[in-house]
């Protein structure tokens, strides 16, 4: 098996074959085995195995990129020099680093990194380029968007610091308290603004109501400005692409 | 009455008479009335019976149809060995099966299949056709919709493995769990993103607080994405139907 | 003061002049007051007083538009005879029934038809032509917008089906039902689709929590499918009044 | 440091240099901590002299921008006499008031018109003329969106009126009330029409779970309607602008 080989089925190209996919699928089950410790509450023996195991998977693919980066880019020899300190290789190596909670368990925290590893699967479904489309519109609309984000923080943050002066924090009828802080009361705003509504924190004077009422109805129209902007920029690309 | 008007009654076509009506709505409440069993909490006597005759109505539809199947196939004689293998035959027969669950409770869920039976209802309100429209929607953005769906599932992942392991385990305030196992924040991640919020999990600590305020505020996005695409392609559709 | 003004004071006109806003003005402040009594939780003596005030208002008011039916109805005399069987003759004079409530308490529940009499607000905001706009859309569209409502009936249906029989009817941890009734799952399953959530009853068993992470994913398409209809049919309706 | 260098300072023009950015950060930050007494809990004896700070800092800016009125106002002389009567003039001069409160508690609530002065973080993000484009587009539609809140609050009042008299004053399950005053009614309405369902009041009985399933289904289709007036608007905007 020659370096052109391997370079093919790490980068799985348009003229993609059962080993691409193959790999793609074994790799993101890697990656998912490798993150068993942070979905269970206690841990167990067994995980010292995953985590060997996986540990040398990505070991091994790091070397295979590393060892193939002139070829996958247009024969460069200088890629040798550059890749390890491209975005994903950096990555890549972030992800292998927790296997060091073998010997020290602050590491774990890193083991999070492996998650940026996830964006594989959208490689194997074949929708990075529908990704590519949504992430176009976004930055198409990035000032717009960027601008409804802004006023949403403002709107949460106004609503917030009302609500906290408002609702008394020692509440004369139950003798609980609405928000314990501050930033409780940021929380309730957004899980309102958002139509959330969890229910963990309600108003419970009058005045506090009114005002969430009033927020909440507002509240929907800075909902269906992102909704509306994205709506229109996307029928906007349907028509370019046919026109073409 | 022989087999060509059973036919017509069977199978409602457009120029439908009364009795196809009739016969639908009689098929619909003979459904209805079969799944009663699943809409109470105790096992009553009456049931016996009414399992009874709904199923010798099945069973008489589903000779009626099989019987009639050269008619409702352009008189191809071999629709009488085909039928029996098709889609909604299957359905037809796996709904009369829980009629045994007299003789042994244990085909009670097959019950189930009988709700695939209430299809029918969109034959009876004629919107088989608008229903065909949705779908064709679906379909052509059947890549896009996909996408969306395959990133939020990664979203409602990564929110909830998170969410998992910033919530303290056991909180030191209340002595609770936020959640009891993973399926838990999986569960609290598609209630936040999809906005429903029963509230019956929330986030105790801060950082919980915070991630899951920027995680609703994502979600909005998320959210607004397939209710832009929906619009943008109906719109489409709208258009080329004036154009012709 | 002759007939041909009461008329015009009675049915605002587009050319109207401040004493029908103020007799509209008037009138809805009539309805509300009338509609006290339900806003309160005990029964208070000077309701008594108000309900006398009101009805005899509510009497004038019907006895003048009879009046002045022919007037209102160009002209034509035969307008005395069919005026009392006009839809808002008839909810006009059942408005003025609850009043018997003074001798007969079973008459209450007729005070809530005096809510249909609250229609004359728009009139005061002049938003009728809008609302017009509206129904003119919903009634366009009644096909497509009736199957959703059909379509998300039956999802109802089956979700709250699926739920209260995989939901155990005593848990064997808390010691609680889930849901009561049927009539539970179905409220639950409606209070889902509609990401309402208000968490009064949440699925507690993993195969139910399951059935409703899915139940409200599929949910934002059925939620997505209105919104872009109506979106799209009031694009449709800017268009066309530009072109004209 | 002449007058003309003020006054490009304290207005950022297009051509704005670091210096704007820095003094409109500072101001903002200033705001921020002036808000800080708002955000506790318990009075801090800190608060003391950042009051006195931020005052300062206010009454400074007031009279620079007083002192500099005729040069921002195309050098018209008769601006230093109308500047005081300006709507950000006296925004301003109340944000001072709040200062007194060191004297005498009672002008505390002054201190919410500094958030008013938070519109301020809008010129940072250079998101003032995109924010014009919403209320631009809240313009053209006032009409038809005041007609929405109109119908959404007569809804509102409707569901809250029949949800107050339909559920039990005393629940003779839970000894109970679901509401405590027709306001509380209100508020649940609102928040089930907005969907943000906090959960805290449900309906308890059956008739009015079923008033709340049929309002909670109807009130999406009050939901999706200003959701697509904007989105139409929105994309009308986008085609007249590409036109151009």
């Amino acid at each position: 098996m020659n370096r052109q080989k391997i370079a093919n089925i790490i980068d799985r190209k348009s003229h993609s074959n059962w080993i691409c996919t193959a790999y793609d699928w074994f790799m993101v089950s890697t990656i998912l085995i490798s993150l068993l410790p942070l979905m269970v509450m206690k841990s167990h023996k067994v995980f010292w195995y995953t985590e060997l195991g996986s540990t040398l998977v990505f070991i091994i693919d790091y070397l295979l990129r590393w060892g193939t980066a002139d070829i996958r880019n247009d024969n460069r020899k200088s890629a040798f020099l550059t890749y390890p300190f491209s975005l994903m290789a950096i990555i890549d190596l972030l992800s292998i680093l927790p296997a060091i909670t073998l010997l020290n368990p602050a590491f774990k925290l890193f083991r999070f990194v492996r998650l940026l590893r996830l964006t594989r699967v959208l490689k194997i479904f074949g929708i990075s380029s529908k990704v590519r489309l949504f992430m176009s519109i976004l930055y198409k609309e990035r000032q717009v968007l960027s601008s409804v984000l802004v006023l949403a923080l403002l709107y949460i943050f106004v609503t917030a610091l009302i609500l906290f002066n408002v609702e008394p924090h020692i509440n004369p009828y139950t003798g609980q308290q609405t928000f314990h802080s501050f930033f409780d009361a940021l929380y309730w705003a957004t899980v309102t603004l958002t139509t959330v509504g969890y229910g963990d924190m309600c108003p419970a004077t009058d005045v506090g109501r009114f005002v969430s009422m009033l927020s909440s109805l507002f509240g929907i129209a800075v909902i269906a400005l992102p909704s509306g902007v994205i709506t229109a920029s996307y029928l906007d690309e349907l028509r370019r692409k046919r026109d073409r």
